[in-house]
C-alpha cells in the first residue's frame, strides 16, 4: 500500500514555482497616477516543462482522476497513455506514474486522486532529464536526473486552480459621504485595501477617482499617489468596480456633466490568516499601538509580505524579514514567510543583491535560519539551500581584497532612510549582517549534512568577526564606527551596526553597557526616524532589560502616530515635522505610505520582551517565557507556536502560563520566595527563578516582581 | 534627427527571448501515437519584465503610434504617461522614451512608430534596472544597468504580433484515394507535412487517423508512429481540419459505422525561405538526388531547424549545424539560423551539454563561428558571446585531471547511431570538437576585443592539440584511436575523428593521406550507416580531392534511397537491410524518420566541394571558387550569398563564373594553357591556375580539365 494513502489529495509544482510565477503577478499590480510601475529588479519565472512521478503499490486497480494545468502527458511504468486522459486505471502492484507538463503563461500543476494515490509533496519533480536511449531504443543505465520533492499550498479541490487563486473579498461601507455637483468625497473611517464600487452609475462620460491615506491627498487631484479613470457609457443605472486593488482611507470621485454616481462602497480584500497571538494590557495606549500594529500587518499580509499597501506593493527582503518575525507572534502563518522567502530568491543566475539591495540579500540568508529556528521545518531548508549557496557564491565573488563586501556598482547600501547616512566605503554595518548571513549558511549547511561546507562557512565568519572588532572597533568611542574609506576607519558613529551587534550577541557584556550608554542612549549620534530600524534599535535595548525606557519610546514614538490621526502605522514618522509635511517622502508631498508594514514591529517586541517567549530549539520543542513587564501592571497574551500556543498572565504578583507543546522554561526574577503549586521552582544564575513548563499543564506562579 | 530616421519600424523584444518562446512552442507538439511527447531537456523562457528604450532628436514634435504585447508603462524622460497609451506625443529637442513591458505567457514585445522614430534594433533593452533612490527621490549617480540592442525579425506592422506567429499553409490535395465501407486510405504521392482536413463529416462518432511515411506504416494501426483520434456530431456535413500538423505521405481514416467521411486533403504548412541556391548537372541522378535533398531540407527547416518532421521535430544541435551548412546553399537564410542558435542555448545557467549530449555542445560553439564566417554578422557575435562564455565555463568544469572530457553522470555521448559503438573513457572524437569549440571562441573573443580570454581559449586550445597527438595519434595505425579508458588508449580505430581532422586540418600532408588509406577506405573499418555521419566523412573525401570517388558514393547511397522510392532522404540507411526492416528503429517497425534534415547533405557537398565555392573572409567579402567535376560532364549552380549570388557553369572545356558581391579567386587545373578575356589568369601552387573576381562581372575561361 501507498505510505501516503491517508494524505489528503493536493495540486503540487514544482517546488518555488508558484510561488515566483505568484509573485510576478502580484508584484506587477503596482500604479503611479494611473500608470503601470512595475518593479525594477529582474523577475524570474516558472519551469515551462516539468515532470512529475510517483512510486506506488496497489492491492487492487483502481481509478484516478487527473486535472491538469497545462499539456501533459501520463505514463505507467513508462508506457504512454493517449490522449489528454481526466482519469486513469493504476494497476495492481508496484508501478510508477509519471506526468509531464507543459505551460508557459501559467505553472504546470497536477492534481491526481485515487482511493490510495494523490498528489502530494511524496510525488518528485525534475525539469531536466537526464536519460536517454541508443539506436535500439535501450535507455542509457547511468540516470543523473535531480528529483525534488514536489511543492504544493492548499489547492485541495481539483477544479480549484492554483493559477486562478486571489484572494478573498468582503463588501465594505463608507463611515461618511460628501456630495457635490460632479463630485463624491467618501471616508472609509480607517486606512483600508480593496476595489471601489460605484453605485447606480449613469450616463456617458468620465470618472476620475483619486484616492487618499490621508483627505488632503484625496483632495490634491495634482499630487495624489494613486488615481484611475474609467469612461462609461450606460444607458441604465449600473454598479462598476474598479479592476485595480488601491491603499486608501479617503477617495474624491470626480465626474463629468452627463455621469452620475449616485453612491461608493468597497470590495475588502484579504488574507484569510489566522490571527492566533493576542496582547492585553493595563495600559489602553499600548493596546490600541498592538491592535493597530495588527491592523497594519495584516493589511500588508497578503499573497506575501509586501512593503507597503499604497506603494511599493513589491516583496522588499529588508522589509519582509521584519514581517516574518511579527508572523511569528501574531499568526505563525508558515506558508506566507516560505512563499515571501521563495519569492525574493527567484532563480540563478544571481544577477544583482535581493531587490538589488546589499543588506536586503542578508537579512534572507539570516531569516531562512531563523524561519527554521521557529518552525523546525527542515524540508523548506532542503528545498532551499542549493539557492542560497549560488546566491553566497554571488556574495563571496563581489569581497574586496580585504575580505570585505563594499558597494560595487550595481549595489544599493540601503541601511535605512536617514538624511546624509554615508553609503561609502566598507560600511561596518554591511560586514556584521554578511558574518551574520554566512553563520546561518553554516548552520543551514550542518541541517543538510554538508559538513565540508559547513566548516568554510564557519570559518569565513569567524575571520570576517576578527575583521569587525580588528577594523571598525573603536575602544574610545565604545563602538563600532560607521565605515572604512580607502581601508581607513572613518570617526563616524552610527546606530546601526552598534545596536545588531546587541541582539546578535557579538559583544561582551561591557562593550554591549557602552554601546547602550554612547551609542543607544546618546543624543548626539543621529537618531532614528523609520520604525524600520527602531524596530532593531528597540530589540537592541530590550536585550538589555530596557523595557520600562522601551515601553516609553513606544508610546512616545507609536502613540505620536495615533495622535495625528493614524488608522495604520506609517513607513517614516518624524515627531519633528508638522503639518501637512508629515506625509511628503522621496520629494512628493504624498510619497509617504501610511501603512508599512515595518511600522507594526511593537507586536514583535511586546510577545518577545514583554510576554518574553522565544524558541530556544527548533520549531518550539524547546522555549522561554521571560516575561517582563516594564512598568506594566499586568500583561496577558497567546503567542502561536508550530503546535497549539503558549499562554501567558503576568502581573506583579503572579504569572500564569500553559503551553499546547514543546518544553518550556519559564524565567523571572521576584522579591519574595516564589510559590508555585504545579512545578519545582529552582534559583538560577543572576537572581533568577526558574520552573520547567510540560505541555498541556497550567501552571500559577505567586511571587513579588523585582 | 534621429540617425535611423530611414529604417523600418519593426516589433522588437529582448535579443533571444522570442527565439526562446517560439522554440517552445515548435517543441512542444510532437506526438507518439496520440500522446503528448515533449523535450527531455530543460526549456527556458523570456524574461517576463523588459524596459525598452531610445533617445531621439526632432525638430517638431511628433505623433507616434504604439503597439504592446503585455502590460505597460511609457515615460518620456523618465515621466510617465498615464493609463496604456495607443498612442503618445514626442517632443521636438533631445528626448528620451522608454517603455517597459510585463508579459509572463508571452515576449514582452513593442512597436513604435513615428515619422522619425521607429522601433528597431538601435532600441537598447534591459530586464534589470540597478539604479535607485534616496529618501529625497534622487536617483543614484552610478548605473550598472546593462542595456543591449533590442531583438526582431520581421515583423513589420503594428497588426501583426509576434505572439501570432505562424507558418503559411496552402491546399493540397491527395494523388490517390482508396475508398472501403469505414475506411479511407489517401497517398498524397510524396513525403508531406501539415493539417489534414477532412471534407463533408457526417455523423456521429470517432475518427482515427493513422498517418504513414510508407504505405505499409499508414496500415499498421498498431505500431505507426502518429496517430490522431477525433470525436464528430454533426448534424449536417461538414469539414473538419485537424488541430496538429503532422509528418506522412499516407494517411489511413478509420471511422465509426455512423460516421461518413467524403474526401480528404491537406494544408501543407511551410516556411516560406526562398531557395536562392541550385544545382545542375549531366547526371540526372544526382540531379534527382539534390531535388529530393532540397525538398528534404525545405521540410525541416521550419520555425527552427529540426531534425525530422515525424519525429521528433526537436531543434537537436548536431542535427541543426548540418542543416546551417546545407542551408548556406540553399537559402541563405540568416534568421533561422540565429533562431536555432539562440534557443539552442537558452538561458543561463547551464545545467546541462546541449539537448543533454556532448558533441552537441561542441557543435554548437563550432557553428556560431561559421556562421560569422559565412554571413558577417557581428551582431549576432556579440549578442551570444556572453552565453557562449558560460557555456565553455560548464565545459572547462567539467574536465577530467588530464584535462580532458569524459562522460559524467548527465553527460550523452552521442557520436552517431552505430552498432557497439563505446562511449567509455575519455573518446578522442569528443577532445577534437572540444578543441574547434576552443578555437571558435578564441576566434570570437578576438571579434569581441577580447583579448585576455582569447589568449586563454588559445592556450587551452594549443595545449589540448598537443594532448590530442600525444594521447590518440597512433602512428602504426596512421590514425586517432578511439578512447583512453582509465588513462590508456584503445586499439580501436573509428573513423569519426580521423575524418573530422582532415576538415579541420589538424594533419599533415602525409597524416592525411594514411588516413584517408588506413581508415576512410580501409572496409575493414566499421561503416557509417547513418547520412548524419556520412556528412562529414564525405566532406574529408572531398577535402582530399577524392570527388570522383564520393559522386559515386552519394550515387549509391542516396541513389539507394531513391531506388527504394524515397520522396525524401532518411534518419539511417544500412543498404544491407531489406523489406519492411529498412522502416524499423529504436526497437520499433516505424520508428525511422523517413524525412531527416542531415539525409540532405548532397546540397552541401555538391556546393561547396563541386561548384567549389566557400567564402574566405567573413561574409563573403573574400571567397574561392574551385570548380571539381569530379566525373561530371558538367555541372551549373548558384551559391547564395549575403549580397547576392555566385553563378558557376563548368565543363571540361569551358568554366563561367559571376558574383554580386566580394572578391574571389577563381582556382582551376588544365591541361592547356587556358584563356580568359575578362581577366588575367596567373599561375598558382600545385599545378592550378587562378584569376580574380571582381563583382559585377561575368568570366569565361576556356580551358581543358586536367
Amino acid at each position: 500500500m501507498s505510505a501516503h494513502a491517508q494524505t489528503k489529495a493536493t495540486w503540487i509544482w514544482y517546488p518555488g514555482d508558484y510561488e515566483i510565477w505568484l509573485s510576478n503577478k502580484m508584484q506587477n499590480r503596482r500604479t503611479d497616477r494611473g500608470s503601470f510601475l512595475p518593479p525594477l529588479w529582474k523577475l524570474d519565472s516558472h519551469y515551462v516543462l516539468v515532470d512529475f512521478h510517483k512510486d506506488f503499490e496497489l492491492a487492487a486497480p483502481e481509478e484516478a482522476l487527473i486535472a491538469i494545468e497545462g499539456q501533459y502527458n501520463v505514463r505507467i511504468d513508462g508506457k504512454a497513455v493517449s490522449g489528454y486522459p481526466k482519469s486513469v486505471t493504476l494497476p495492481s502492484g508496484k508501478h510508477r506514474i509519471n506526468i509531464k507538463i507543459y505551460n508557459q503563461g501559467n505553472v504546470p500543476a497536477l492534481f491526481v486522486k485515487s482511493a490510495h494515490v494523490v498528489s502530494d509533496s511524496s510525488w518528485q519533480a525534475t525539469f531536466e532529464d537526464k536519460e536517454w536511449i541508443d539506436a535500439s531504443g535501450k535507455t542509457s543505465d547511468l540516470s543523473a536526473t535531480v528529483y525534488v520533492p514536489a511543492g504544493s499550498w492548499n489547492f485541495n479541490e481539483s477544479t480549484v486552480l492554483p493559477s486562478a487563486f486571489h484572494l478573498p473579498t468582503e463588501p465594505m461601507k463608507a463611515v461618511s459621504k460628501e456630495k457635490k455637483a460632479h463630485s463624491i468625497m467618501v471616508d472609509f473611517g480607517k486606512e483600508t485595501f480593496g476595489y471601489v464600487k460605484l453605485h447606480d452609475v449613469k450616463g456617458k462620460g468620465h470618472i476620475t477617482l483619486y484616492y487618499g491615506e490621508s483627505p488632503e491627498e484625496a483632495r490634491a487631484t495634482e499630487t495624489c499617489e494613486l488615481l484611475d479613470r474609467i469612461e462609461v457609457s450606460n444607458q441604465q443605472n449600473a454598479d462598476i468596480t474598479l479592476e485595480g486593488s488601491r491603499a486608501f482611507r479617503y477617495v474624491n470621485i470626480q465626474y463629468d456633466d452627463n455621469v452620475s454616481v449616485d453612491d461608493v462602497s468597497m470590495l475588502y480584500e484579504y488574507s484569510p490568516v489566522e490571527q492566533r497571538g493576542s496582547f492585553r494590557c493595563s495600559d489602553d495606549q499600548i493596546n490600541k499601538i498592538w491592535d493597530i500594529a495588527a491592523y497594519t500587518l495584516h493589511l500588508n499580509t497578503r499573497e506575501f509580505f509586501i512593503d507597503g499597501i499604497k506603494r511599493d506593493r513589491w516583496v522588499w527582503s529588508g522589509d519582509a524579514a521584519q514581517s516574518y518575525l511579527m508572523n511569528y507572534y501574531l499568526y505563525f502563518d508558515s506558508p506566507t514567510v516560505k512563499r515571501t522567502i521563495t519569492a525574493l530568491r527567484g532563480k540563478d543566475p544571481v544577477t544583482s543583491h535581493t531587490n538589488t539591495i546589499m543588506d536586503y540579500t542578508f537579512y534572507w540568508f539570516i531569516s531562512i535560519y531563523d524561519y527554521y529556528q521557529h518552525t523546525g521545518d527542515k524540508a523548506f531548508i532542503r528545498q532551499t539551500y542549493p539557492r542560497m549557496q549560488t546566491m553566497m557564491n554571488y556574495c563571496l565573488g563581489r569581497r574586496d581584497k580585504d575580505g570585505l563586501m563594499e558597494g560595487l556598482p550595481g549595489d544599493w547600501v540601503f541601511i535605512d532612510w536617514a538624511d546624509g547616512l554615508s553609503k561609502k566605503g566598507e560600511v561596518s554595518f554591511e560586514q556584521l549582517l554578511f558574518c551574520r548571513s554566512l553563520e546561518s549558511m553554516a548552520l543551514c549547511a550542518n541541517l543538510m549534512h554538508d559538513g565540508k561546507n559547513a566548516a568554510m562557512y564557519n570559518t569565513l565568519a569567524k575571520s570576517l568577526k576578527a575583521k569587525l572588532f580588528s577594523y571598525y572597533w573603536n575602544p574610545q568611542k565604545h563602538a563600532f564606527v560607521h565605515s572604512r574609506i580607502n581601508g581607513k576607519p572613518t570617526a563616524n558613529v552610527t546606530r546601526y551596526a552598534n545596536m545588531f551587534a546587541i541582539f546578535f550577541n557579538y559583544l561582551t557584556d561591557a562593550q554591549k553597557q557602552g554601546v547602550k550608554k554612547y551609542v543607544l542612549l546618546n543624543d548626539n549620534i543621529q537618531k532614528i526616524t523609520t520604525p524600520y530600524m527602531q524596530f532593531y534599535e528597540l530589540e537592541a535595548l530590550c536585550a538589555m532589560n530596557e523595557q520600562s525606557y522601551v515601553l516609553q519610546r513606544m508610546k512616545d514614538y507609536w502613540g505620536g502616530m495615533l495622535n495625528l490621526g493614524a488608522t495604520t502605522f506609517w513607513e517614516e514618522y518624524n515627531p519633528a515635522v508638522k503639518g501637512t509635511d508629515i506625509y511628503a517622502m522621496y520629494g512628493r508631498p504624498f510619497g509617504k505610505s501610511l501603512c508599512h508594514a515595518w511600522g507594526a514591529s511593537p507586536i514583535y517586541l511586546l510577545g518577545k520582551y514583554y510576554l518574553g517567549v522565544k524558541p530556544t530549539a527548533p520549531g518550539y520543542q524547546q522555549y522561554t517565557i521571560e516575561p517582563q513587564l516594564g512598568g506594566l501592571q499586568w500583561m496577558e497574551g497567546i503567542v502561536p507556536t508550530p503546535n497549539g500556543n503558549i499562554k501567558v498572565h503576568c502581573s506583579g504578583r503572579q504569572i500564569q502560563v500553559s503551553a499546547d507543546s514543546g518544553t518550556g522554561t519559564l524565567r523571572f526574577k521576584s522579591k519574595t520566595q516564589p510559590v508555585c503549586n504545579e512545578a519545582t521552582i529552582k534559583s538560577a544564575a543572576n537572581g533568577f527563578y526558574e520552573l520547567t513548563i510540560q505541555k498541556g499543564k497550567s501552571y500559577t506562579v505567586n511571587y513579588t516582581a523585582a
